[in-house]
Protein backbone atom coordinates (compact mmCIF):
# COMPACT_ATOMS: atom_id res chain seq x y z
CA UNK A 1 0.00 0.00 0.00
CA UNK A 2 1.65 3.10 -0.54
CA UNK A 3 2.03 5.67 2.20
CA UNK A 4 0.18 8.87 1.53
CA UNK A 5 3.39 11.26 2.16
CA UNK A 6 2.70 15.15 1.96
CA UNK A 7 4.69 16.58 -0.61
CA UNK A 8 7.81 18.93 0.03
CA UNK A 9 6.31 21.64 -1.68
CA UNK A 10 3.12 21.98 0.17
CA UNK A 11 5.17 21.09 3.11
CA UNK A 12 7.13 23.70 2.38
CA UNK A 13 3.87 26.19 1.33
CA UNK A 14 1.98 25.61 4.86
CA UNK A 15 5.17 26.90 6.66
CA UNK A 16 5.53 29.47 4.45
CA UNK A 17 1.46 30.75 5.29
CA UNK A 18 1.97 29.79 8.47
CA UNK A 19 4.98 31.99 8.93
CA UNK A 20 4.71 34.38 6.48
CA UNK A 21 8.17 33.91 5.98
CA UNK A 22 9.98 33.00 2.67
CA UNK A 23 13.24 33.04 4.47
CA UNK A 24 15.93 30.46 3.79
CA UNK A 25 19.17 30.80 6.60
CA UNK A 26 21.98 28.95 4.81
CA UNK A 27 24.53 27.78 7.87
CA UNK A 28 28.17 27.94 6.87
CA UNK A 29 29.84 28.13 10.37
CA UNK A 30 33.18 29.23 9.21
CA UNK A 31 35.36 29.31 12.33
CA UNK A 32 37.90 32.37 11.38
CA UNK A 33 33.83 34.58 11.60
CA UNK A 34 32.42 32.43 14.55
CA UNK A 35 32.59 34.07 18.13
CA UNK A 36 36.32 33.65 19.53
CA UNK A 37 34.27 31.19 22.47
CA UNK A 38 32.76 29.06 19.82
CA UNK A 39 35.74 28.72 17.60
CA UNK A 40 36.02 24.67 19.14
CA UNK A 41 31.97 24.07 19.50
CA UNK A 42 30.42 24.42 15.67
CA UNK A 43 27.49 22.80 16.58
CA UNK A 44 26.59 24.86 19.30
CA UNK A 45 27.47 27.91 17.14
CA UNK A 46 24.88 26.44 14.63
CA UNK A 47 22.10 25.31 17.22
CA UNK A 48 22.52 28.94 18.47
CA UNK A 49 21.66 30.21 14.95
CA UNK A 50 18.93 27.92 14.83
CA UNK A 51 16.83 28.89 18.12
CA UNK A 52 17.26 32.56 16.78
CA UNK A 53 16.56 32.11 13.27
CA UNK A 54 13.54 29.56 14.03
CA UNK A 55 10.64 32.20 14.25
CA UNK A 56 11.77 34.06 11.04
CA UNK A 57 12.76 31.51 8.43
CA UNK A 58 11.04 28.69 6.90
CA UNK A 59 14.18 26.41 6.31
CA UNK A 60 17.98 26.17 7.01
CA UNK A 61 20.12 25.72 4.36
CA UNK A 62 23.49 24.10 6.36
CA UNK A 63 26.61 23.86 4.19
CA UNK A 64 27.83 20.40 3.94
CA UNK A 65 31.22 21.70 2.89
CA UNK A 66 31.85 23.52 6.12
CA UNK A 67 31.31 20.70 7.99
CA UNK A 68 33.49 18.11 6.25
CA UNK A 69 36.52 20.59 6.69
CA UNK A 70 36.56 19.30 10.35
CA UNK A 71 36.64 16.21 9.74
CA UNK A 72 34.33 13.07 11.45
CA UNK A 73 33.60 15.69 14.38
CA UNK A 74 32.48 17.98 11.84
CA UNK A 75 29.99 15.43 10.16
CA UNK A 76 28.67 14.75 13.64
CA UNK A 77 28.09 18.56 13.96
CA UNK A 78 26.09 18.10 10.92
CA UNK A 79 23.78 15.77 11.99
CA UNK A 80 23.03 17.07 15.20
CA UNK A 81 22.52 20.43 13.76
CA UNK A 82 19.91 18.94 11.18
CA UNK A 83 18.15 16.91 13.56
CA UNK A 84 18.28 20.53 16.21
CA UNK A 85 16.72 22.36 13.31
CA UNK A 86 14.07 19.89 12.27
CA UNK A 87 12.97 19.60 16.03
CA UNK A 88 12.76 23.73 15.89
CA UNK A 89 10.03 23.46 13.32
CA UNK A 90 12.06 24.15 10.83
CA UNK A 91 12.69 22.47 6.99
CA UNK A 92 16.60 21.29 6.39
CA UNK A 93 17.68 21.90 2.97
CA UNK A 94 21.38 20.20 2.54
CA UNK A 95 23.57 22.02 0.71
CA UNK A 96 25.55 19.61 -1.22
CA UNK A 97 25.75 20.46 -4.85
CA UNK A 98 26.26 16.36 -5.64
CA UNK A 99 25.77 15.50 -9.32
CA UNK A 100 26.69 11.91 -9.45
CA UNK A 101 25.39 8.64 -11.07
CA UNK A 102 23.89 5.24 -10.18
CA UNK A 103 24.82 3.59 -6.98
CA UNK A 104 26.76 7.05 -5.97
CA UNK A 105 23.78 9.10 -6.74
CA UNK A 106 21.50 6.51 -4.74
CA UNK A 107 24.06 5.93 -1.70
CA UNK A 108 23.39 10.12 -1.46
CA UNK A 109 20.07 10.19 -1.37
CA UNK A 110 20.06 6.72 1.35
CA UNK A 111 22.70 9.28 3.47
CA UNK A 112 20.44 12.40 3.37
CA UNK A 113 17.01 12.17 2.26
CA UNK A 114 16.00 8.46 3.35
CA UNK A 115 15.99 6.14 6.36
CA UNK A 116 13.98 6.14 9.41
CA UNK A 117 14.49 9.44 10.02
CA UNK A 118 16.32 11.70 7.15
CA UNK A 119 18.70 14.35 7.86
CA UNK A 120 17.23 16.77 5.32
CA UNK A 121 13.91 17.60 3.69
CA UNK A 122 15.79 18.53 0.35
CA UNK A 123 18.82 18.77 -1.19
CA UNK A 124 20.60 20.76 -3.63
CA UNK A 125 22.39 19.11 -6.69
CA UNK A 126 24.34 19.82 -9.84
CA UNK A 127 22.81 19.20 -13.21
CA UNK A 128 25.91 18.44 -15.43
CA UNK A 129 25.56 14.93 -14.93
CA UNK A 130 21.87 14.84 -16.87
CA UNK A 131 18.45 12.80 -15.86
CA UNK A 132 19.98 9.82 -15.20
CA UNK A 133 21.86 11.54 -11.98
CA UNK A 134 18.57 12.58 -10.61
CA UNK A 135 16.36 9.58 -10.97
CA UNK A 136 17.29 8.81 -7.65
CA UNK A 137 16.31 11.96 -6.04
CA UNK A 138 12.99 11.99 -8.17
CA UNK A 139 12.31 8.59 -6.42
CA UNK A 140 12.65 9.53 -2.94
CA UNK A 141 10.24 12.66 -4.05
CA UNK A 142 7.73 9.92 -4.56
CA UNK A 143 8.47 7.75 -1.96
CA UNK A 144 9.82 9.87 1.27
CA UNK A 145 8.12 13.26 0.11
CA UNK A 146 12.07 14.30 -0.17
CA UNK A 147 13.14 17.87 -2.94
CA UNK A 148 15.57 18.88 -4.88
CA UNK A 149 17.08 21.78 -5.99
CA UNK A 150 18.67 22.05 -8.93
CA UNK A 151 21.36 24.38 -9.93
CA UNK A 152 20.79 26.22 -12.94
CA UNK A 153 21.71 30.15 -12.69
CA UNK A 154 24.43 30.35 -10.22
CA UNK A 155 25.28 33.16 -8.06
CA UNK A 156 28.79 33.49 -9.23
CA UNK A 157 29.91 34.68 -12.50
CA UNK A 158 29.90 30.99 -13.73
CA UNK A 159 29.34 32.45 -17.25
CA UNK A 160 31.96 30.32 -18.90
CA UNK A 161 29.71 27.23 -18.89
CA UNK A 162 26.30 28.37 -17.93
CA UNK A 163 25.99 31.04 -20.55
CA UNK A 164 27.13 29.39 -23.54
CA UNK A 165 25.11 29.96 -26.56
CA UNK A 166 23.12 26.66 -28.19
CA UNK A 167 22.53 25.99 -31.59
CA UNK A 168 18.75 27.43 -30.82
CA UNK A 169 20.38 30.46 -29.74
CA UNK A 170 19.32 29.71 -26.00
CA UNK A 171 21.89 30.21 -23.19
CA UNK A 172 22.98 26.97 -21.83
CA UNK A 173 21.43 27.41 -18.24
CA UNK A 174 17.79 28.12 -20.13
CA UNK A 175 18.30 24.15 -21.36
CA UNK A 176 18.76 23.23 -17.62
CA UNK A 177 15.61 25.08 -16.79
CA UNK A 178 13.81 22.97 -19.06
CA UNK A 179 14.91 20.12 -17.93
CA UNK A 180 14.15 20.95 -14.19
CA UNK A 181 10.73 21.98 -15.66
CA UNK A 182 10.31 18.20 -17.82
CA UNK A 183 11.79 16.17 -14.47
CA UNK A 184 9.78 17.82 -11.98
CA UNK A 185 6.22 18.03 -13.99
CA UNK A 186 5.04 14.66 -12.36
CA UNK A 187 6.02 16.00 -9.03
CA UNK A 188 3.93 18.65 -8.20
CA UNK A 189 1.96 19.07 -4.81
CA UNK A 190 -1.71 20.27 -4.29
CA UNK A 191 -0.46 23.64 -4.16
CA UNK A 192 0.60 23.58 -7.94
CA UNK A 193 4.65 23.27 -6.82
CA UNK A 194 6.92 20.92 -7.83
CA UNK A 195 9.38 18.48 -5.20
CA UNK A 196 11.75 19.32 -8.35
CA UNK A 197 13.04 23.31 -7.26
CA UNK A 198 15.90 25.47 -8.90
CA UNK A 199 18.56 27.19 -7.90
CA UNK A 200 19.43 30.78 -9.16
CA UNK A 201 21.39 33.65 -8.68
CA UNK A 202 19.73 36.60 -6.96
CA UNK A 203 22.29 38.63 -8.24
CA UNK A 204 21.01 38.24 -11.64
CA UNK A 205 17.55 40.10 -11.92
CA UNK A 206 16.90 39.33 -15.04
CA UNK A 207 17.52 35.88 -15.41
CA UNK A 208 15.36 35.22 -12.23
CA UNK A 209 12.25 36.69 -13.93
CA UNK A 210 13.46 34.51 -17.30
CA UNK A 211 13.80 31.28 -14.74
CA UNK A 212 9.80 31.91 -13.49
CA UNK A 213 8.66 31.77 -17.13
CA UNK A 214 10.55 28.17 -17.92
CA UNK A 215 9.96 26.82 -15.30
CA UNK A 216 6.28 27.97 -13.48
CA UNK A 217 6.49 25.09 -11.01
CA UNK A 218 9.36 25.21 -9.95
CA UNK A 219 10.45 26.60 -6.12
CA UNK A 220 12.99 28.73 -6.72
CA UNK A 221 16.11 29.16 -4.32
CA UNK A 222 17.65 32.22 -4.37
CA UNK A 223 21.18 33.09 -2.85
CA UNK A 224 22.73 35.71 -3.58
CA UNK A 225 21.22 38.67 -1.38
CA UNK A 226 23.23 40.79 0.86
CA UNK A 227 26.71 39.16 1.08
CA UNK A 228 27.14 38.88 -2.31
CA UNK A 229 25.09 41.99 -3.57
CA UNK A 230 21.48 40.58 -4.69
CA UNK A 231 18.65 42.79 -3.77
CA UNK A 232 15.78 41.68 -2.79
CA UNK A 233 13.30 44.12 -4.42
CA UNK A 234 14.25 42.37 -7.59
CA UNK A 235 13.00 39.41 -7.03
CA UNK A 236 9.54 40.23 -7.42
CA UNK A 237 8.75 38.10 -10.53
CA UNK A 238 10.26 34.87 -8.56
CA UNK A 239 7.14 35.10 -6.40
CA UNK A 240 4.83 35.00 -9.46
CA UNK A 241 3.36 31.14 -9.34
CA UNK A 242 2.77 32.04 -5.18
CA UNK A 243 4.20 32.88 -2.14
CA UNK A 244 5.45 29.56 -1.60
CA UNK A 245 7.56 29.94 -5.25
CA UNK A 246 10.79 31.54 -4.59
CA UNK A 247 12.81 31.48 -0.81
CA UNK A 248 15.41 33.94 -0.64
CA UNK A 249 18.65 32.37 0.86
CA UNK A 250 21.11 34.49 3.25
CA UNK A 251 24.07 32.78 4.70
CA UNK A 252 26.86 34.96 5.85
CA UNK A 253 24.89 38.26 6.39
CA UNK A 254 22.80 36.39 8.80
CA UNK A 255 25.48 34.28 10.26
CA UNK A 256 28.36 36.86 11.03
CA UNK A 257 25.60 39.70 11.92
CA UNK A 258 26.99 40.48 14.90
CA UNK A 259 29.95 41.33 13.37
CA UNK A 260 28.19 44.53 12.07
CA UNK A 261 25.81 44.77 15.05
CA UNK A 262 27.86 43.93 17.51
CA UNK A 263 26.58 42.08 20.52
CA UNK A 264 25.38 38.93 20.49
CA UNK A 265 26.11 36.71 17.61
CA UNK A 266 22.26 34.94 18.37
CA UNK A 267 20.31 38.13 18.81
CA UNK A 268 22.19 40.06 15.67
CA UNK A 269 21.03 37.02 13.64
CA UNK A 270 17.53 36.63 14.92
CA UNK A 271 17.38 41.19 14.00
CA UNK A 272 18.39 40.21 10.94
CA UNK A 273 16.69 36.96 9.91
CA UNK A 274 13.57 39.19 11.22
CA UNK A 275 13.74 42.14 9.11
CA UNK A 276 14.87 40.10 5.72
CA UNK A 277 11.93 38.31 6.07
CA UNK A 278 9.65 41.37 6.64
CA UNK A 279 10.86 42.81 3.68
CA UNK A 280 11.32 39.78 1.35
CA UNK A 281 7.40 39.17 2.00
CA UNK A 282 6.66 42.94 1.17
CA UNK A 283 8.62 42.24 -1.71
CA UNK A 284 6.63 39.22 -2.89
CA UNK A 285 3.79 41.39 -3.65
CA UNK A 286 1.64 38.40 -0.82
CA UNK B 1 60.45 31.61 -1.21
CA UNK B 2 58.49 29.40 -3.39
CA UNK B 3 58.55 25.91 -2.14
CA UNK B 4 59.66 23.31 -4.56
CA UNK B 5 56.49 20.76 -4.64
CA UNK B 6 56.37 18.53 -6.97
CA UNK B 7 53.64 18.84 -9.08
CA UNK B 8 51.09 15.77 -9.48
CA UNK B 9 51.24 14.90 -12.46
CA UNK B 10 55.20 14.42 -12.25
CA UNK B 11 54.23 12.08 -9.24
CA UNK B 12 51.93 10.28 -10.88
CA UNK B 13 53.76 9.51 -13.47
CA UNK B 14 56.87 8.47 -11.47
CA UNK B 15 54.63 6.00 -10.16
CA UNK B 16 52.96 5.02 -13.49
CA UNK B 17 56.92 4.29 -14.73
CA UNK B 18 57.41 2.32 -11.30
CA UNK B 19 54.79 0.26 -11.23
CA UNK B 20 54.00 -0.35 -14.93
CA UNK B 21 50.46 0.39 -14.13
CA UNK B 22 47.88 2.94 -14.91
CA UNK B 23 45.16 1.78 -12.74
CA UNK B 24 43.20 3.00 -10.52
CA UNK B 25 40.67 1.19 -8.24
CA UNK B 26 37.57 2.84 -7.17
CA UNK B 27 36.63 2.12 -3.36
CA UNK B 28 32.82 2.01 -3.64
CA UNK B 29 32.40 0.15 -0.12
CA UNK B 30 28.34 -1.03 -0.86
CA UNK B 31 27.44 -2.80 2.67
CA UNK B 32 25.21 -5.05 0.72
CA UNK B 33 27.86 -6.38 -1.85
CA UNK B 34 30.43 -6.87 1.25
CA UNK B 35 31.69 -10.34 2.19
CA UNK B 36 29.26 -10.91 5.43
CA UNK B 37 31.55 -11.13 8.05
CA UNK B 38 32.99 -7.34 7.28
CA UNK B 39 29.57 -5.40 6.79
CA UNK B 40 29.92 -4.09 9.84
CA UNK B 41 33.45 -2.54 9.37
CA UNK B 42 33.97 -0.25 6.12
CA UNK B 43 37.55 0.22 7.09
CA UNK B 44 38.67 -3.02 7.27
CA UNK B 45 36.96 -4.05 4.11
CA UNK B 46 38.74 -1.12 2.46
CA UNK B 47 41.88 -1.53 3.88
CA UNK B 48 41.61 -5.01 2.77
CA UNK B 49 41.58 -3.66 -0.97
CA UNK B 50 44.14 -1.61 -0.56
CA UNK B 51 46.65 -4.14 0.65
CA UNK B 52 45.51 -6.40 -2.28
CA UNK B 53 45.96 -3.41 -4.97
CA UNK B 54 48.62 -1.94 -3.93
CA UNK B 55 51.14 -3.54 -5.86
CA UNK B 56 49.30 -3.65 -9.16
CA UNK B 57 47.25 0.45 -9.11
CA UNK B 58 49.16 3.58 -9.18
CA UNK B 59 46.18 5.04 -6.93
CA UNK B 60 42.61 4.33 -5.07
CA UNK B 61 39.55 6.40 -5.53
CA UNK B 62 37.66 6.23 -2.77
CA UNK B 63 34.08 7.53 -3.29
CA UNK B 64 32.83 9.69 -0.59
CA UNK B 65 29.26 8.81 -0.88
CA UNK B 66 29.77 5.20 -0.10
CA UNK B 67 31.50 6.77 3.24
CA UNK B 68 29.00 9.48 3.80
CA UNK B 69 25.80 7.27 4.17
CA UNK B 70 27.44 6.03 7.12
CA UNK B 71 27.37 9.14 8.89
CA UNK B 72 30.06 10.28 11.01
CA UNK B 73 31.64 6.71 11.39
CA UNK B 74 31.63 6.39 7.65
CA UNK B 75 34.14 9.33 7.75
CA UNK B 76 36.14 8.58 10.08
CA UNK B 77 36.36 5.49 8.36
CA UNK B 78 37.16 7.49 5.05
CA UNK B 79 39.85 9.40 6.82
CA UNK B 80 41.47 5.62 8.11
CA UNK B 81 41.48 4.30 4.91
CA UNK B 82 42.89 7.23 3.07
CA UNK B 83 46.32 7.44 5.53
CA UNK B 84 46.28 3.47 4.95
CA UNK B 85 46.22 3.92 1.61
CA UNK B 86 49.07 7.12 1.42
CA UNK B 87 51.24 4.97 3.48
CA UNK B 88 50.99 1.65 1.00
CA UNK B 89 52.70 3.96 -1.12
CA UNK B 90 49.41 4.68 -3.25
CA UNK B 91 48.24 8.03 -4.12
CA UNK B 92 44.52 8.94 -3.31
CA UNK B 93 41.82 10.56 -5.57
CA UNK B 94 38.59 11.63 -3.75
CA UNK B 95 35.46 11.06 -5.61
CA UNK B 96 33.37 13.62 -4.13
CA UNK B 97 31.93 15.60 -8.07
CA UNK B 98 31.64 18.50 -6.25
CA UNK B 99 31.41 22.45 -7.51
CA UNK B 100 31.36 24.99 -5.69
CA UNK B 101 31.97 28.92 -5.53
CA UNK B 102 33.91 31.24 -3.25
CA UNK B 103 34.01 30.17 0.42
CA UNK B 104 32.34 26.83 -0.19
CA UNK B 105 35.10 25.84 -2.67
CA UNK B 106 37.88 26.65 -0.63
CA UNK B 107 36.29 24.54 2.61
CA UNK B 108 36.46 21.76 0.27
CA UNK B 109 40.05 22.29 -0.90
CA UNK B 110 40.60 22.97 2.54
CA UNK B 111 39.29 19.44 3.76
CA UNK B 112 40.91 17.57 1.22
CA UNK B 113 43.59 18.87 -0.46
CA UNK B 114 45.69 21.04 2.06
CA UNK B 115 46.88 20.83 5.87
CA UNK B 116 50.02 19.08 6.91
CA UNK B 117 48.79 15.98 5.62
CA UNK B 118 45.95 16.10 3.30
CA UNK B 119 43.62 13.37 3.15
CA UNK B 120 43.74 13.71 -0.90
CA UNK B 121 46.58 13.94 -3.79
CA UNK B 122 43.42 14.98 -6.04
CA UNK B 123 40.02 15.30 -6.19
CA UNK B 124 36.78 14.82 -8.91
CA UNK B 125 35.25 18.37 -9.64
CA UNK B 126 31.91 19.07 -11.13
CA UNK B 127 32.61 21.98 -13.99
CA UNK B 128 29.08 23.17 -14.05
CA UNK B 129 29.80 26.66 -11.60
CA UNK B 130 32.65 27.48 -13.89
CA UNK B 131 36.30 28.67 -13.59
CA UNK B 132 35.55 30.85 -10.51
CA UNK B 133 34.75 27.10 -8.84
CA UNK B 134 37.50 25.69 -9.63
CA UNK B 135 39.88 28.49 -8.77
CA UNK B 136 40.80 27.39 -5.15
CA UNK B 137 41.82 24.13 -6.77
CA UNK B 138 44.12 25.32 -8.99
CA UNK B 139 45.26 27.14 -5.97
CA UNK B 140 46.22 24.19 -4.24
CA UNK B 141 47.82 23.01 -7.20
CA UNK B 142 49.85 25.31 -7.45
CA UNK B 143 50.53 25.95 -3.46
CA UNK B 144 50.72 22.09 -2.90
CA UNK B 145 51.14 19.80 -5.90
CA UNK B 146 47.25 18.89 -5.67
CA UNK B 147 45.34 17.61 -8.37
CA UNK B 148 41.85 18.02 -10.08
CA UNK B 149 39.71 15.49 -12.60
CA UNK B 150 36.76 17.24 -14.19
CA UNK B 151 34.21 15.92 -15.19
CA UNK B 152 34.07 16.45 -18.88
CA UNK B 153 32.12 13.41 -20.43
CA UNK B 154 30.76 10.89 -17.79
CA UNK B 155 30.60 7.07 -18.07
CA UNK B 156 26.64 7.52 -18.01
CA UNK B 157 24.01 8.60 -20.97
CA UNK B 158 24.09 11.95 -19.29
CA UNK B 159 23.94 13.36 -22.76
CA UNK B 160 20.32 15.35 -22.04
CA UNK B 161 23.44 18.00 -20.65
CA UNK B 162 26.98 17.00 -22.06
CA UNK B 163 25.56 16.59 -25.65
CA UNK B 164 23.52 19.48 -25.99
CA UNK B 165 24.86 21.04 -29.30
CA UNK B 166 26.65 25.04 -29.41
CA UNK B 167 25.66 27.58 -31.91
CA UNK B 168 29.43 26.58 -33.24
CA UNK B 169 28.19 22.83 -33.81
CA UNK B 170 30.36 21.70 -31.07
CA UNK B 171 28.70 19.34 -28.25
CA UNK B 172 28.85 20.84 -24.66
CA UNK B 173 31.14 18.53 -23.38
CA UNK B 174 33.91 19.47 -25.70
CA UNK B 175 33.12 23.33 -24.98
CA UNK B 176 33.92 22.39 -21.05
CA UNK B 177 37.24 20.07 -22.19
CA UNK B 178 38.77 23.23 -24.19
CA UNK B 179 37.88 24.76 -20.15
CA UNK B 180 40.10 22.18 -19.12
CA UNK B 181 43.05 22.46 -21.21
CA UNK B 182 42.70 26.18 -20.94
CA UNK B 183 42.52 26.17 -17.02
CA UNK B 184 45.07 23.15 -16.54
CA UNK B 185 47.64 25.25 -19.68
CA UNK B 186 50.12 26.85 -16.71
CA UNK B 187 50.09 24.01 -14.34
CA UNK B 188 52.21 21.48 -16.33
CA UNK B 189 54.57 19.64 -14.72
CA UNK B 190 58.18 18.61 -16.05
CA UNK B 191 56.59 15.72 -17.91
CA UNK B 192 54.07 17.32 -19.87
CA UNK B 193 51.30 16.68 -18.09
CA UNK B 194 49.01 19.05 -16.35
CA UNK B 195 47.91 19.02 -12.89
CA UNK B 196 43.81 19.38 -14.24
CA UNK B 197 42.90 15.92 -15.41
CA UNK B 198 39.31 15.05 -17.05
CA UNK B 199 36.83 12.20 -16.52
CA UNK B 200 35.88 10.80 -19.52
CA UNK B 201 33.65 7.33 -19.90
CA UNK B 202 35.17 4.22 -21.66
CA UNK B 203 32.05 3.69 -22.25
CA UNK B 204 32.28 6.01 -25.36
CA UNK B 205 35.67 5.49 -27.06
CA UNK B 206 35.07 8.11 -29.77
CA UNK B 207 34.88 10.67 -27.08
CA UNK B 208 38.01 9.48 -25.51
CA UNK B 209 39.51 10.25 -28.72
CA UNK B 210 38.32 13.65 -29.07
CA UNK B 211 38.89 14.16 -25.37
CA UNK B 212 42.74 13.66 -26.03
CA UNK B 213 42.95 15.81 -29.17
CA UNK B 214 40.85 18.65 -27.16
CA UNK B 215 43.43 18.29 -23.72
CA UNK B 216 46.48 16.97 -25.10
CA UNK B 217 47.73 18.07 -21.51
CA UNK B 218 45.25 16.57 -19.57
CA UNK B 219 45.49 13.40 -17.60
CA UNK B 220 42.42 11.60 -18.44
CA UNK B 221 40.90 9.21 -16.11
CA UNK B 222 38.94 6.40 -17.58
CA UNK B 223 35.83 5.24 -15.34
CA UNK B 224 33.30 2.70 -17.12
CA UNK B 225 35.32 -0.12 -17.63
CA UNK B 226 33.97 -3.75 -16.56
CA UNK B 227 30.23 -3.40 -14.59
CA UNK B 228 29.55 -0.68 -17.11
CA UNK B 229 31.15 -2.53 -20.23
CA UNK B 230 33.87 -0.58 -21.40
CA UNK B 231 36.50 -2.47 -22.92
CA UNK B 232 40.36 -1.62 -22.51
CA UNK B 233 41.48 -2.60 -26.11
CA UNK B 234 39.29 0.76 -27.20
CA UNK B 235 41.02 3.01 -25.16
CA UNK B 236 44.77 3.52 -26.65
CA UNK B 237 44.05 6.40 -28.32
CA UNK B 238 43.84 8.39 -24.60
CA UNK B 239 47.50 7.19 -24.03
CA UNK B 240 49.01 8.98 -27.25
CA UNK B 241 49.90 11.93 -24.84
CA UNK B 242 52.64 9.15 -22.88
CA UNK B 243 52.13 6.45 -20.38
CA UNK B 244 50.65 8.39 -17.13
CA UNK B 245 48.58 10.05 -19.57
CA UNK B 246 45.62 8.06 -19.17
CA UNK B 247 44.35 6.20 -15.85
CA UNK B 248 41.67 3.58 -16.17
CA UNK B 249 39.14 3.12 -13.29
CA UNK B 250 37.62 0.04 -12.01
CA UNK B 251 35.39 0.18 -9.22
CA UNK B 252 32.67 -2.61 -8.87
CA UNK B 253 34.67 -5.05 -10.82
CA UNK B 254 37.99 -4.85 -8.66
CA UNK B 255 35.99 -4.44 -4.98
CA UNK B 256 33.59 -7.43 -5.63
CA UNK B 257 35.83 -9.92 -7.74
CA UNK B 258 35.13 -12.45 -5.00
CA UNK B 259 31.14 -12.47 -5.81
CA UNK B 260 32.19 -14.01 -9.37
CA UNK B 261 35.36 -15.96 -8.34
CA UNK B 262 34.74 -17.04 -5.17
CA UNK B 263 37.34 -17.32 -1.95
CA UNK B 264 38.96 -14.63 -0.61
CA UNK B 265 37.76 -11.30 -1.46
CA UNK B 266 40.84 -9.45 -1.20
CA UNK B 267 42.96 -12.05 -3.46
CA UNK B 268 39.82 -11.98 -5.74
CA UNK B 269 40.34 -8.05 -5.76
CA UNK B 270 44.33 -8.38 -6.12
CA UNK B 271 43.90 -10.84 -9.40
CA UNK B 272 41.83 -8.92 -10.94
CA UNK B 273 43.63 -5.78 -10.61
CA UNK B 274 47.08 -7.40 -11.89
CA UNK B 275 44.61 -9.02 -14.54
CA UNK B 276 43.58 -5.14 -15.10
CA UNK B 277 46.90 -3.56 -14.67
CA UNK B 278 48.53 -6.07 -17.92
CA UNK B 279 45.99 -5.43 -20.17
CA UNK B 280 45.62 -1.71 -19.59
CA UNK B 281 49.60 -1.59 -20.00
CA UNK B 282 50.02 -3.77 -23.13
CA UNK B 283 46.76 -1.54 -24.68
CA UNK B 284 48.25 1.40 -23.99
CA UNK B 285 50.88 0.45 -26.49
CA UNK B 286 53.74 1.57 -24.16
Amino acid sequence: MAVATQTFADRLAAEVERKRSQLVVGLDPNVDLMPVELRGDVARFCCGLVDAVAPHAVAVKPQLAFFETLGPAGMAAFDQVCAYARRAGLLVIAAGERGDIGSTARAYCEAYLEGDLPRAHALTVNPYLGRESVEPYLAAARRHGAGIFVLVKTSNAGADVQDVVLKDGRPMWHHVASLVAEWGADLVGDGGLSAVGAVVGATHPRAVADARRLMPQAIMLLPGVGAQGGSVSDLVRAFQSGPASALVNASRSVNYAYRESGGDYREAAGAEAARLKREIWAASGW
